[in-house]
């Protein structure tokens, strides 16, 4: 932590702020600048929080955070990319992993038939939701178990492991039982009381970045499942919201290469919510691999017309396979296999 | 649901247009224009999500809704103020409510004392938090149970009806045995598993914006409650995230006449989590209340340097006294009582 | 400046750094950390920008500024407000000053009535626009010089100073000949070269914020003014671009404290272009006074359904009366006059 | 347009807004729902504006636009993709155009031997500014003519055209005597002063988005140089502002096919500026033609360490040169070349 004092601040203002700081734990150290004086606390981590509280002092202008909040997300802490394997497909690796699948899960006949569409396309896992977190207590919220059975079904039928969202720390248990893989939304990735409980979960979760979440505030939620003992975990940038309204979301490209810097974790890309639009999703898709994701996690509805949520961003099947040969071809031009 | 049809669009197209809503249970009017036709599309509200599946077919070039997508918490469903009382303390009244108290209950001497200072400075509840949901895992997360049961304390001391955050659905009973009011924090406005089973607990809520929360999704997550049967809501603007970083949040202050305008429900301002500095919570608040606020929820700390949470914006005591006095003056310039 | 060292920085690196920042002109001081080291650096203002060249460092993380990057602005080297005179009508003393007055300039019958209306409610200062900066090329663009004429025509009716915007460098002269202080617009902020020149023009500015300029930049843009020469700037805050679409702009109401804190420069609040609807006109006005503004500019037409540019947010006479009056009650409850 | 009634709103507040639109040269057609009534306006377009000012009318809830605001931008008015030359270089036909050189001309040996460097690499077009817009008016504003000069000489030794911003409509005249095609920067989009002088110009015009500006205005600030009869605009993407702070700025890469959607000019992005930082250049690049950008401007310089403006995010040229062979493979990969 740095602690900038204010021009014009007393020597006895310094005394007090490097008192302060030796009591919570930190060595201080002044650096005695021309306009404005500076003092460094070098100490463990534990105290970060605490140093805050400095800022409150009589001649501080501001603290200003140096280490990093998260640990062990950190490439500082660990520097080769981590690996993630779902029943045999892995995410992290020279492979581009592409997860496809409907929004909602809606019936037997729609889930196995688009499963074995996308699975023919060349997907390596099916996504479906069982359990929908709506903006709007009066949408379709979901088939519940009765979608965790259909996607098994469609798992026997295909062999793609699957992956659904799980919303209500209580229903952990329940989707553990049928999905391969947890998915958290974007709605929970301040849920730590559900982060907390998938982090002593023996499955991997993909996390997906909420909509006004900072890459660091990513990074800090992955240390909430981390922390607890699951290492296998995914995160999945979806687009933030800005200002702009002519995509759903502001798909923020960037995200890949920053959290491809900061941390070991494989990063795929969902560019169905972050477009709200099938038309931009082709496109989207190719940046994606082009910058470096680990995957893509596209919705595809064998009717987007009749979709029971998000049919406007769904692609057809046909949609789908015309898709999946072009991202081949841009993941070999990066150096990556699909 | 008004659907625009593309410049070029044709007349086989339109035809389409009109029997899927047709189908989907609507009575479409066409008008013809001089550079593209629309079609009005007339029907109940529950098949506003279906009607987006349009956008997706050929000559259309979107569709905009027209209604509201709440129902209970209208204005225009309900034109008079809805009062909500706690325990005696009255939201939307001509009264401004004054609720203070610490971010964290952090041992019994402290939130006692806090309650008493407060409450000699006319505050009407105490607020503090025993389920704190941190950004970071390794930050200080509350005292749990325990926290709730000196908040009891410090109420059998003073007689202030307490509110306190509830993090997980699992937490709602024990929760309910000692609040007289349970607070949803921004992280969880879209937690709707949580919503849910508030609105079917016997208690009023303070929903606190989320950041990145429109003010039309706020009233929609209220939905989530009143249509349980809860109709005690009382709402909280709290700061949204913007590129501005002076303040930890960006106060939206236009929030209060805008909920005003569109809704029946009482509304409150957070000046402390908005501006994260304790120098800019006696601005905030005036304004807060000379906008039309019906109360506030400000962090006083005893001794905000030894803070475990929110140090940098609490008040001390002495300033929440000084603050008190002031504000009156702009309440009474208002029109209203505190 | 302080240069962040990555962890696993070898003593070379941090070597390297210093000897760089010994050439830039700066003195380092090394503070050895747990995790990683830190490079103080002591050094006059000017090579702030060259500092960052040591970001693309080997082993460097980042380079953090400590120093303000405004200096006249700024109230640590000017602690005492500044009060900035309009042929004596007085920005930053104890009396909130109130601008009226249309958009734009329209007609003689119209500029001369409203402004007979606005001064005896008690308006110190008229506004009206002659170049208006649309976004579309097909909107009404104002009437020119024969705006300004008529503006002057209306303080000769009235006695009431104008301000008027002026929108490219090669109309100073002309508005200068009629204007009795320059409005710069949200859309000009960052227009250094009409910046500059208004910085040796010998009339006061009021210079408003554009929709993404943060505070920093807000007080960076002043500086290009005063540097020239002119110490007479008033700052208007009106209204941010974020995600809520409920107003037009966001009112960032903090501003106006956060400007207090950091400058000595007066700060007035424009509520009739944040909100966009003249329904919120009065409680953001209250609000601003309360938080301690030094003034309102606010809009006012004889019809505003007939208005040429911004109806929407227009009061009529009659609000802008009866709103005075309530305004004036909220003034005397802050200690203000009005 | 169309005018949203309020529920509850009398059949007289109807026949007013009737009667209003007919005032102003629409026809109305009155659709009767359920809930509330909406009147759909038929009317040319010159009226927009205008119709605006019904909101303000008893009974009336809102007005929502039907047609886009630009025209001669529209794709719906001009099917086919636009291709805009610059002395034989075409931006928007099959090659993706890269535009290479530093962001600030420095001297005669620094700007020739980047163009050297860069043409080598296979660059199609030499930046550099010699009018620089900086926040700060501390910091080094350009060469002025002088660096013209010197970007002339760059073009001689090397054949490749020139882009360079201009900032003041003052220096149109003079920046047109040496540059090869105008760069207008982000904090110009809304100078329409300049905007309309430019397309008055007998030169192409590369605009680059606001950090605030939405895609919608983006294309009416292209109106204005359009409208003027310049056809030759090529528009940049650069990254908006939010509330991410890990990258100078949000790279918004939906904003290429959007523009492609919506509009038939050319479109390229800057990853320099988007990224802020140099090493995330590559991957953005690489997206950038992946999505289907029709061209790149990069910054390059011979010693970023040194560099006056920028260097943080500026390549040198061996770095230029290894990621100008990464780029030819996805061009190839989406069927472009390069």
């Amino acid at each position: 932590m740095i602690v900038v004092m204010k021009i014009g601040a007393t020597q006895e203002h310094l005394d007090l702020v490097c008192k302060r700081a030796e009591e919570l734990g930190f060595t201080p150290h002044v650096i005695f600048g021309r306009e404005r004086n500076v003092v460094g606390l070098v100490g463990i981590m534990g105290n970060r929080e605490e140093a805050f509280r400095i800022e409150n002092m009589d001649g501080v202008d501001k603290v200003v955070p140096i280490s990093k909040p998260y640990k062990l997300a950190s490439r500082e802490v660990k520097q080769e990319p981590s690996v993630v394997d779902v029943c045999g497909v892995k995410f992290g690796a020279k492979d581009v992993v592409v997860i496809a699948g409907p929004c909602s899960v809606e019936g037997e006949r729609q889930i196995v038939m688009v499963a074995e569409q996308v699975k023919a396309a060349g997907a390596r896992m099916l996504r479906g939701g069982a359990f929908k977190p709506r903006t709007s207590p009066y949408a379709f919220q979901g088939l519940g178990e009765e979608g965790l059975k259909l996607l098994a079904k469609a798992r026997e039928a295909t062999g793609l492991p699957i992956v659904t969202e799980v919303v209500n720390p209580a229903d952990i248990e329940l989707v553990y039982k049928y999905a391969d893989m947890f998915q958290v939304g974007a709605r929970n990735i301040q849920n730590f009381a559900l982060l907390t409980l998938l982090g002593q979960a023996k499955k991997p979760v993909l996390l997906k970045r909420g909509m006004s979440t900072t890459i660091d505030e990513f990074l800090m939620a992955t240390e909430y499942i981390l922390s607890e003992g699951n290492r296998d975990v995914v995160l999945c940038e979806r687009g933030i919201r800005t200002f702009e309204t002519s995509t759903r979301n502001t798909l923020d490209i960037s995200c890949v290469p920053v959290v491809k810097a900061k941390s070991h974790l494989p990063i795929i890309v969902d560019p169905s919510h972050a477009a709200g639009h099938s038309g931009y999703v082709p496109a989207l898709s190719k940046a994606a691999i082009a910058v470096g994701a680990d995957g893509l996690l596209i919705e595809v509805h064998p009717e987007p017309e009749r979709a029971m949520s998000d049919g406007a961003q769904s692609l057809t099947p046909n949609q789908f396979i015309s898709l999946m040969g072009e991202l081949r071809a841009v993941a070999i031009a990066v150096g990556r296999y699909m």
